[in-house]
């Protein structure tokens, strides 16, 4: 493992890594999060779920889109071709996690992408819910494997 | 307090809120956020700040850009005019705390602006630290306060 | 109603419309499209709105994004601040018509909005259905009314 | 051809389909679509061709510029590298036929991007024509030819 | 005028300024620059003006399409609800001059739209030039006008 | 070289270059510009810089983020994926000379990307100084140096 700040050169300054010389390969990334709701929120989910699931829905499109713009939100992150996107939710009971997952042939890791996801399918939960729960919080959002092939 | 996903409409289908007969107020909004980080990855970013500080610079504007596109990331926000965006970080013994401030004269409040700004800030810091630090983890994500006059 | 084409200037070239002397009013628009789909397209759709209604779901959220986007997409548009834009879909015998519904309180129209909502959409539901459908083709995309207050 | 809607998993929810094993090929396809005009819209388009052609050159900017963007748009979409789109107009009687061709090197098919220029010039012209024309209507958007080798 | 550097706090800092309490004018900026083209560069373009005048006609939808960007591009700037952009062109002996309005009714100024446009219709210039001209250079790039009322 | 305008068709038409049958080659580019300042506005940027030299730090955060969203603001580029984008400045006697460098392997070269950046950078300089500057000038923008293997 590296010591150094590698997005941060050597006068301090930040830094958009060179990655031209790395191999193209195929890489996954699977990270997670949560968002504590109160159980009036959460069977409030469930129901529309009854019917048309839409608040899961919209969160689910909401990070498979932001991953596809994580390069413009990260400021040191490379534009990446990611082959797939895959957001899943799981409800618990005082809570919703967060699972994404992303892949791409290329020549640096796909954890932001699959990071970004995660976060903003939070957010987009909070948004939906805000009007009805005002002690939500979001936690537990970290890395949980990453492979290249 | 709404018992309703005001975002959900009678049939449980996505729903953007019109918000045209609001009154137009001074709306504010504070959130927080919080980083894990290793000793040494704190102690890289720490001296760092000596000299520049690019780590926290760089999550500051990356906080303040993507609170400027919150309408965008996050499906059914309405577009704001931010008056102001503010992106704090404060050094703690096992991380990075993040404070945000959005502020805004309009219809609807400015939440999910600070919140977001203070989830990218969060992504951004992991992203510059993610070759030095396999163990970070974001949490305590939650909105502070919100006003309005 | 103008004769003259009002984003060409008079040495022909392309105009960005001043609207800062025009009132400030309550503007609706609603616009409408249709996509023929195959009865078998059509079946598979019904019977995932069993479920969890995904592909209209997904069509929704696209055209509600791509509304406040429209002044991205169309060179010589305004930005506005829009306090609404719905999405609805009406299964037919033969295809499924998609009508929108925008607002803003503001000093130009939003009608490109309502058509951009019905536009993305319609491309939506189209990329969803490609797999199965070789035959689609979206017409009839107009505008249904258009207010101000 | 496929019998299943490819962007919805077995459990009916929206799905980013993964194209990480697919072929890397040349892809081509075109698209075609109509706006209904009036006749002295289409002379006063006409008039300004001879000097200009304003309306059409950014109409033509437009649907290149949102084929680019054709995967922010469309929620499902992968980023693809376009080696090339063109925009092509013919006036007709009774309105303006927009042809696009979109080409890319890569692992899944460029029918939506050959789309949305279509879509989003037709806007384009729509916009720049609505201050004298309140008739118009487009139609006949499809694909016409997607090719591989 | 101020003798400190707004963007910057106490800290040293970077921060977006609060134009929360400012008051609503209208606003005007009018920005400048100029692009150093070959004499056969210049006679290509004007060649190509006496058919469709295409170079510039795209390169003034990229800088009227840029200044609606602006504030996504300079991370401090505020979102605007630009009323009018222009942009205009002089051919002269050795290259082009691009002229650019900007206007808004609001909080702060829209002099960084009036640059951001004039700044992004010269490199679109650039790009369609540089085929055929190898010694381009842009200058002279600056603020003409800035009113209030 | 060539001596047409290869962004403009046969008809004088806007036109996106295929580039799908080039080569594939590790590609360069570097640029250079000027912005001029006063002494008093270069004495503030300095202290700044003894702390946290946040104005440059912002300005290249702002330069690197436009090269990513070059394509997008240049209406006939091509998306590439760049491999490294960095931004550096040199502090004159009369103001701040920005000079980048950009790098991807590709089908088309990135001299518009490494002069995206450093436009912008010098905008985002500009937009930080207008305060304490009322006489600011941009100039000497330019490509230095481009190469392929």
């Amino acid at each position: 493992m590296s010591d150094e700040l590698t997005h941060i050169n050597k006068n301090g300054e930040a830094n958009m890594v060179d990655v031209g010389d790395k191999p193209i390969q195929k890489r996954t990334a699977k990270a997670t999060g949560f968002i504590k709701l109160q159980e009036n929120t959460l069977s409030l989910i469930n129901n529309n779920m009854m019917k048309k699931g839409d608040v899961l829905s919209v969160a689910r499109i909401a990070g498979i889109q932001a991953a596809k713009q994580t390069h413009f939100l990260i400021p040191l992150c490379h534009a990446l071709q990611l082959s797939k996107v895959d957001v899943d939710f799981e409800i618990k009971e005082d809570g919703i996690r967060v699972d994404s997952l992303s892949r791409c042939e290329g020549q640096t890791g796909v954890e932001m992408e699959a990071l970004t996801a995660v976060n903003v399918a939070l957010l987009t939960i909070y948004d939906m819910c805000k009007a009805v729960d005002k002690d939500m919080e979001m936690s537990n959002i970290r890395l949980l494997e990453k492979t290249k092939v």
